[in-house]
């Protein structure tokens, strides 16, 4: 059995336009690394490497609180010394918290000889998810645990189901502006038209298909949110721009990264991919707000 | 150019559970008889030989409305003579003026050298449904001209999406009580909650993924509706039987078909179907409804 190993956890886009809380997509990048030791006596102690000045206490520490529901259900006495390099900056929409918490339980169990089950993994790190934003949500988790393209079908009890999805080019852009999930999730309605939750589910099945048969140009049509996005794209500036902008610059569709502020785009080829980050860059450099852009593919492997 | 054509239309099973408004299915039986002449002078002439005693003036008659919509994208004058044997029961909730609608204007289609794309058909066969609902839907129209499982993307613009489907066998029971579509959807609550939206969106997503990755588990799971089953199926005496007792002889799952009151339920076996079939005729016995039953299958053919 191993005494330390590495994870590189990757960035994730939940959502992916229509499928508010039940879709979620993997990154190749950016990636948190986290190294986790075994400990000769029990406890979790935890270290940053990065300059985000997130709290150490592992109760407060997302990682740190995946690792506690963890540990509940070993019954040995364990001990882990966590050191985490963030690279995902919190509150950028690309699942800071589920790569901390996603990657600890990961690295946690290869250390325990790979005990627990993908689906259990998940379970432990949603309670990183609960400590950073206080809902229980897996969209996130899943797919940074299990790669590629995933659904959670529901919560309780957990049904996620792996999509195939066909090779694409992603280009995110991070205005370095802050909207807490919190704040997102508040400003929705309790409830909302039947005439669009019935156009909202023709485009999460057309997303679905269109994944499932590798048809792009399907998945671009699908890419449309009538509920979240017009109420949440509100909070980031230039984002009808960066939407229509990419549109005609042949991405197949993209939106809101999550709660925000951070947008993606997708595109079929690197080509396109490279053409909206210019589009992106040009549009934050004239509006005067400092962003970070990534062009990456959807991750296929499992972490 | 044939001078008289006789189509078989297929029944239909709209919405598939979770799939309100957006989802449709082919059946292999039961099946309307449509013959259709090219007449001398234009016009058209419409002769039922069932004993539904439906309307034979044709903007009065679903049949008559489509073809009538079709003859505006006609430049010539065309006149048709149509004879039409019911065997779908209208009222049944099976698709019975879609099959009239979509087997009419498939018929003169074929008689005018098939110019017409199986979307221009679909559009045609709206203008019945129109007539028969008030609405222009395409739930039942779609898989009736199409075969197999559809998906309705979105009604404008038009966007179709046939969903490859794995065998099954399919048992349908029709409690011989009378439930009008219109008062079906006026029941229907004008606003959701968003938490059942997403309920539900999670639900057709894993609907579509079953089918499409032939995961008959999934599709079981997948069939539940949270948001119109709980309003209509109280118009439905036995429903709630039906769909656990259904569940208990082994059927992946079910609901109500289009708005009612026929019930659908589908089985991976022959011999599952039929032994939902048996229960489903213990219960309406029981209760003293009359009732038709039928097992048949998806039917994954074009019309």
């Amino acid at each position: 059995m191993r005494k330390e190993v590495t994870v590189d956890c990757p960035a994730t886009v939940a959502n992916l336009v229509c499928g508010f809380d039940i879709l979620g997509m993997a990154l190749q990048d950016p990636c948190d690394r986290i190294t986790m030791r075994l400990r000769e006596e029990p406890g979790i102690v935890i270290n940053h490497t990065d300059g985000y000045d997130l709290p150490t206490e592992p109760a407060k520490n997302v990682a740190g609180a995946a690792l506690l529901d963890m540990l509940q259900a070993i019954p040995e006495p364990v001990g882990f010394e966590v050191e985490i390099t963030k690279n995902i900056k919190p509150g950028s929409g690309l699942g800071s918290s589920a790569a901390s918490s996603a990657g600890a339980v990961v690295a946690a169990n290869q250390l325990l000889g790979n005990r627990f089950s993908k689906n259990d993994l998940v379970r432990f790190a949603m309670a990183g998810e609960k400590l950073a934003s206080g809902v229980k949500h897996a969209d996130n988790i899943a797919p940074c645990i299990m790669g590629g393209v995933t659904l959670i079908r529901s919560i309780f009890p957990l049904d996620i189901v792996a999509l195939k999805a066909p090779p694409m080019f992603v280009t995110v852009v991070h205005p370095q502006i802050e909207v807490r999930t919190s704040d997102a999730r508040q400003i929705l309605r309790k409830e909302v038209l039947l005439k669009n939750a019935i156009r909202q589910w023709g485009n999460i099945a057309g997303l679905v298909a269109g994944l499932l048969q590798e048809d792009y140009d399907l998945i671009g049509r699908s890419l449309e949110d009538v509920i979240i996005e017009p109420v949440r794209s509100i909070l980031i500036p230039g984002f009808d721009e960066v939407k229509s902008g990419s549109r005609e610059a042949g991405a197949l569709g993209g939106g809101i990264s999550g709660s925000g502020p951070s947008i993606f785009m997708l595109s079929k080829t690197h080509e396109t991919a490279l053409a909206v980050e210019k589009l992106m860059a040009d549009i934050y450099l004239r509006i005067g707000i400092d962003y970070k852009t990534y062009v990456t593919t959807l991750r296929q492997e499992a972490l």
